[in-house]
């Protein structure tokens, strides 16, 4: 289409209310319009972006027997009842009352609606495995929508949910379904995407990845191994630290330590490096209040994910009262109180001559040797993976910590739905099942916008060729020059003819707000039509990212940009 | 796919809870289900349908310049007050507050959200004309949803919207969008769709069509012109009455009617025809209940949607109370009381030796001559267009009234939402104008919905080829016999490498049950292969519509089937 007729503005200011440099490029390039807090209005160029990204993930759901239908937005309430969700889950559910006073909620995920749908058609063994999927407006009331679409609460989702008869072969399926991200993410032109090992919490404990665009606005903390290639969300790697115990151990002496509350001051005041401390941390379980005291080594940090699922509890930082018995700044494993649980990270395993809180204002010991001086000592993980970690898979010294965004996740869900909606099967035996469910999703807005933050310069995005809105932007420079115009219209035509995406600008502006607007708009491909080039019998192409300019004799540019389009084209 | 792996029952039994048929056979096929009043979950063959009626849409308005965008379906209720609709849309607009309180609504139709996107974008005369359309889903909370998708809450609709900077352009645009709406019914194997001038009611007043699949089942009626080919909805349907004067006019007299109420009791009782009674019809303003008499000729009803129209105000039937003045049952022009608006329909012009009420108890005058007798009548249309009425456009009596579901429409919105939501360009000569819109609507779901209504038998659809959830359904009768399978194997095969979408049953079922089935599912082409079938060497290709059947040799088969769907796509 011509870019003279291309719906919505672009400007060159960068928008003062913009904390990410793809928030900043969606509005000044005219791809999305702020309607509410969290919500927008797409323009053409965005909307030709997600669609050719939906279309690759509906390719690839196919491929893997995905059978694609169509969940409502507006849900009633009693289908959320019976998961148990409307109860569970918090205000980023948004609940309403339709004009009958019925109870609704708006999607925000699909899981009771996917039981529901297939609930009566599950009854039977023989019609396992199958995985449905759609893709749909959601809506989650975030508190803090941010970054244009990389937080929003309207946005576009593409939900996948499988079902099973075994765990094993929810676990084929979901190998099926992670191979089948990867080759989405790379047609997509975002090959960089990592599967990390998550989290899943309360979910049910079982295995889930999430697929993160590396780039350090993002909102998580992943640990990457450089050696061999393991990765995991910080909440879910695990940590390994290994001690070497000191030949000889001293004996535990109480020493006095005035004013040294923190780590760093006792060893300090000691002089000792903080690794031979015997740090502390509490926290208190919010159901109760009651404290819980997790002691690691003192260069390690909690990681409270894993702290809380060892519980089974949700957890927050201490207000230590003096009821507790618990000793502030001066806590230690020999004479705890034992009001309160005593946990211990594994970094502690195979260490003495280690200093630690007394439980007595103003003292600490030295010569803490844990295996000789505190009783049954279980050691677990509950500690944050570090830069220059171990890596658990390979063990070498070789973890990485880096920022991503989400732009997918996979989950095994185990039968949390299926169970609580009264989901079953008859069995080969004639006994009666419940089946077991996988989920996959993928945010495409937020994918979009993750492309455009990974992929940009100064001046705009730099769109892989397999979701550019156009894959050619055809600026015909001095379109007041005859010549130029009629070259420029053939080949526009020629261009469109052959099937290719173009965005022409044949107005009568000069080259340099002509070329601000296609860095704006991010085209891979360049074709500049001008008197200088038309002297020599040629176009110039270049390429967006800038890898390459190249004179092109007109006769040969048709072919040639066929050759690039399809080298540069990952979806193909 | 293989038919043993698509999600969804498919059943015998017609459910009781269905009124219309297209009803019972999306949900006895297996194409939707049931979430809440008025809201479905489609199952796949629903979905590939919709996906491919969508894409016929997009395509069309691609060709007449839409720019495909995306509006939320969230809207913050500041929007709707801009416009004004917040306030005058009654309860099927859904108002909702989110977790911080603030005002939102669902999305029902996105005038505003349209003239929000392109308010800043379309300040100077050089933008225009430019259309923006979306395919997405909305809310509109019926009072009463019914007959599946034909009247829910929840749908998908294509609704895209024009800016224009003269109404000479905007009707230029109408037209081009007219004959797009054509070209869409005609590719999505509906030509018969008719397109009917329709009333645009208290919303500005211009010019509307509606598209209308013609089926007894319809909710609206229309008058179609067997000879000209004019039609409208009965709503916007010009009435033309002829009538020719006695020659002589007899004076008027009073004459006694006792227990004489309705027209035709009096006109019994005088033994004259109904045609010759001025009858009266009598509403109440609803803003103020003040009372509205129309008289018209005994054998022709009030259009009530006309004289709303005329009014500006909404109304209701009468109910008429002793101070009215309104003598109830003896209603007539002469003498009647002028506490009331008194209106004459155009069917009384030309009128003479009429009976009408005498405004008095038990009394009615004949020999009414409205010119005589009346004074300063002004002659309106509020009447309903007949069956057997005359054409407004050839002036043959050869109107007929049908019934259909209406599937999509166009209005000429003039600036209704520009102006009230301060929408302005920079003209020319730089004078600050208002633009003026246009808009036009699709429901997709209903769409779908409407063509199974009209293209069904007592066993299901019959899909036309372009929107049919696959082209070929492929039937192996006797899948335990091993040729049967492998040639059917072989040539599912065969189909799917050469492009043609196939269901393919190899279920080891009774043919009955499997044909079943496939009537159900409703592709378009049916292809046997049988035991008995491949001793002859062919294959049985056959139409669900029962237009032929043929016996076609194996080899055959692939080139037959590829002719066959070109011949039958009309949306190629």
């Amino acid at each position: 289409m011509k870019l003279e007729k291309l719906v919505g503005d672009r400007f060159k200011e960068r928008p003062a209310d913009c904390q990410i440099d793809s928030h900043a490029i969606m509005l000044k390039g005219g791809y999305i319009k702020h309607v509410a807090n969290g919500i927008y209005s797409l323009y053409t160029p965005l909307k030709r972006v997600t669609k050719k990204i939906e279309q690759i993930i509906r390719e690839e759901m196919d491929a893997i027997d995905g059978q694609e239908v169509m969940f409502p937005v507006v849900m009633p309430a009693s289908l959320w009842e019976e998961s148990g969700r409307y109860e569970s889950i918090g205000s980023e559910l948004l609940r309403f009352t339709d004009r009958n006073d019925n109870k609704m909620v708006l999607g925000m995920t699909h899981e009771e609606a996917a039981v529901h749908l297939v609930r009566e058609y599950g009854s039977s063994y023989t019609k396992y495995p199958f995985m449905i999927y759609q893709i749909q407006t959601k809506f989650r009331d975030e508190a803090r929508p941010r970054g244009g679409l990389i937080r929003v609460r309207e946005f576009t989702m593409k939900d996948a949910y499988s079902f099973h008869t075994s765990q094993e072969d929810l676990e084929q399926y979901y190998d099926k379904c992670h191979k089948a991200y990867e080759r989405i993410f790379a047609r997509a032109g975002v090959p960089e995407v990592v599967s990390v090992k998550s989290d899943s919490g309360m979910m049910g404990g079982s295995v889930s990845h999430e697929f993160m665009l590396l780039t350090p606005i993002g909102e998580d903390s992943i640990a990457i191994c450089s050696e061999c290639g393991y990765s995991a969300n910080m909440e879910a790697a695990d940590s390994i630290i290994e001690n070497v115990k000191d030949e000889i151990s001293a004996n535990m002496e109480k020493v006095h330590t005035p004013d040294s509350h923190t780590i760093e001051e006792v060893c300090g005041y000691l002089n000792m490096p903080v690794e031979k401390a015997c740090k502390a941390v509490v926290y208190q379980r919010n159901m109760d209040d009651s404290y819980v005291v997790v002691f690691l080594r003192g260069d390690i940090e909690v990681n409270e994910t894993k702290l809380r699922n060892f519980l089974g509890a949700e957890i927050h930082p201490a207000v230590i009262t003096e009821e507790s018995g618990i000793v502030a700044g001066f806590i230690g494993p020999v004479g705890i109180t034992d009001k309160c649980t005593v946990l211990f990270d594994n970094s502690l395993k195979n260490t003495n001559n280690m200093v630690c809180g007394a439980n007595e204002e103003d003292y600490h010991f030295t010569g803490l040797d844990l295996d000789r001086d505190v009783q049954n000592v279980e050691y677990h993980d509950f500690a944050k993976i570090k830069d220059g970690g171990i890596c658990p898979v390979c063990g070498k010294k070789a973890i990485t910590v880096s920022r991503g965004i989400e732009v997918g996740n996979i989950f095994q869900l185990g039968t949390k739905y299926t169970k609580t909606m009264g989901m079953t099967y008859l069995d080969k035996d004639g006994a009666v099942k419940t089946p077991i469910m996988g989920c996959y999703g993928i945010g495409v807005g937020r994918l979009a916008a993750s492309v455009c933050e990974a992929h940009h310069d100064e001046y705009g995005p730099i769109w892989p060729m397999a979701i550019a809105p156009w894959q050619v932007h055809l600026c015909a420079v001095r379109a007041d020059n005859a010549e130029v115009k009629a070259t420029a219209d053939k080949f526009y035509e020629d261009l469109t003819n052959a099937g290719v995406e173009v965005i022409y600008d044949d107005r009568k502006v000069s080259a340099g707000f002509m070329f601000s607007d296609a860095d704006l708009i991010g085209c891979p491909l360049r074709v500049v039509i001008s008197p200088r080039n038309l002297k020599e019998g040629c176009f110039e192409i270049s390429a967006r990212d800038k890898s390459f300019s190249i004179k092109c004799p007109v006769e040969e540019s048709l072919a040639k940009i066929r050759e690039l389009i399809a080298q540069m084209n990952t979806s193909l």
